[in-house]
């Protein structure tokens, strides 16, 4: 898989050459994040566009086995107040971000991936999941050392969470075919990035079919 | 303010022999935070007791005096997810806390203080209003250098609001007489730790008659 | 130990009412942490003072205890550029902080405990151990869900360290006989605030008893 | 300068379409933030290549500029401990980065930009300067809220320093002509990146010539 991306920059070689691209390995306490598929990131007339509709069929199977194995299971939305009162800089450079509030249905988890209860629901208003946000600690607290990240988009919110992920001490695989984005540039610029310096590439099917071995999560809560 | 303080301690003495406690002074940009003046911790048989009805009462006019100014203004909530999804480290040690999900009346501001539109309303699942959430950008990106702190309780999410602000690079002035606690051992305990280490103490008053000669800020919001 | 602390206010009777001191319990990866016990600390002359030294000779026995469970074991000291270019809003309150140089002995690990080879030695420009440092990422990457905290002082630098311990997912022991303070008020308050809502007491020898059932850590590192 | 970066990618229409690519614009207290200038970066046979060298050279006039407008400067160099006792998720992908340490000239800022006393000079171990440092609190006590970004590389570290600057409520100015990045292909994919969502691009003639107009900051440091 990082293979297939390295090639789409000639430029491979130079970081082979120096060093990079080694692979991160899994730890014991997987854990899922799907990134900002909402509404708007799933259509192409507000957010969405390119790879991110066959992303979220392909995530669908991914959350599935997630469940199977009782990993805690995450998911993010950006939300604004009604008010605006949380108006940001990505926001004065993105505006159409502050109509993504709390009732607008564009900002709803896609009906496919719909999040059952004891999952997480993460609001926020930046591109990292973990900006601004108690992602960390809750990741943590659940004993998980090891990131499986899908979502949208590869170059934008998946890209932060990943950097943000690695740099709060988790191990990432993104899921390669569970990762969209509206343009095919970006996108296979930001998978060439992470795969040089912060997570492994894997398809969810070798994923799936790697962690199958893994010992079933307890089903405990933090609270228990 | 802060010698009235520091003479509930004998101890006093050591912390000026080491040079504790030196004024922070004010900067150029201030803001209110108020630190969970919520229902259930107005109320005695929830949360409250102890001064905390009184705290209410003298931050109305602290409230009136930076609305009157255009400070930017924030309120933190402690909220909860319905399903306990968020459950943390905080709410094992206070399992109470999981009670206090968005529609709890016990969450809601009180009536006193009700937010306008425009303030902002920070929901938080931690004792500091920074911790897990992002406060600090949102008075970053509001070019404010000071935070005038009123709230509850002061031993718990006041001053852990107050070390944050000041790890955060602000300069922190506790308004002594809006802050409350439902015991008076930490509530004194908790402002001669803050005068010592993390910022200033202040009447409201006196708060109101230094900082009206400061210029009023723009009312602008972050987006324009 | 809490009920010994609780007794130290009359007002520990509120806060059992109102549902605090539930126990936080242990997890299953512990991690020593010892905040600030550098020589400026242990000399009254300078920093130090109250019953630091006898935390000091208490935490010997945790820390030996903690390498032979092959514990990941971090120490936090102060240290400031010799420039002065990192001043921040704490060295205003406490201006002596910026002569805790990297250079200058005060700020050097006090002999009885020095840091091996391999042991987190982190500089710190704040109280908590995790304000500006990447502390919470180096023991969620050594799979630490449980902190013992030992150092210096109980109401300043370990209580910060706690209350973000807690806000950064783990499970917490304050070790109550390896912690000290330059003055006993501040050290009872400290304590009584710790336990009713932060994290567990217990003295050094109850916890080596109880955790020496663990599994001893893989000594390996990240990058194994 | 935007429109060159984005005509690199046939994208760019979707991105104006959905609305991307706002100018952030300046606020009114600048910093100059030079991103892992080090030796090792400068080196084609270590860490650099491509454009580095150029964006060095680059950098020189504005770190002038910035000095001459006595704007707070801070300089970036990635040290790990000599024993490898802080190697973090980073060094398992990049493990040529455990050679950074703190007496090795490869992380040592490059001579020409040599820093001056009274500068910032950042450790880090993430590919942000803002992960793991205490670098927001740092700019916000110093009454910045514009930064003014250089470094390398383009797709690394800078990419990521700018996300998290923006993410801190920093709005911020990328000097498209002083980052530099190993190869061409991530370099662009970074600036693209950049100007859609995170930063407005402008050379470092433009950001003088603008800039210039600014009011001299005042020279004194956090402490005064």
């Amino acid at each position: 898989m990082a293979d297939q991306v390295l090639s789409s920059h000639e430029e491979g070689e130079i970081y082979q050459r120096q060093g990079f691209g080694k692979r991160s390995g899994l730890g014991r306490g997987p854990a899922l994040v799907i990134v900002d598929l909402v509404n708007g990131f799933a259509d192409p007339a507000a957010f969405g566009g390119g790879n991110i509709r066959g992303a979220i069929a392909e995530t669908q199977g991914l959350l599935e086995f997630a469940r199977s194995m009782s990993w805690p299971v995450a998911f993010t939305r950006i939300v604004f107040a009604d008010d605006g009162s949380d108006a940001n800089a990505f926001s004065r450079k993105v505006p159409w971000l502050l109509s993504l509030t709390e009732e607008n249905p564009q900002s709803a988890v896609v009906r496919e991936l719909a999040p059952l209860s004891g999952e997480l629901v993460l609001r926020k208003r930046l591109p990292s999941a973990f900006a601004g946000t108690d992602l960390a600690a809750w990741l943590t607290r659940r004993n998980v050392d090891t990131l499986v990240v899908a979502g949208a988009t590869t170059s934008g919110c998946v890209r932060a969470t990943v950097v943000d992920a690695m740099g709060s001490g988790f191990l990432v695989v993104v899921a390669a075919d569970c990762v969209g984005d509206r343009a095919e540039g970006p996108h296979r610029a930001g998978l060439f990035d992470i795969a040089q310096k912060y997570a492994d590439l894997m398809n969810a099917q070798d994923i799936r079919k790697l962690l199958r071995s893994f010992e079933k999560r307890s089903a405990g809560g933090a609270n228990d």
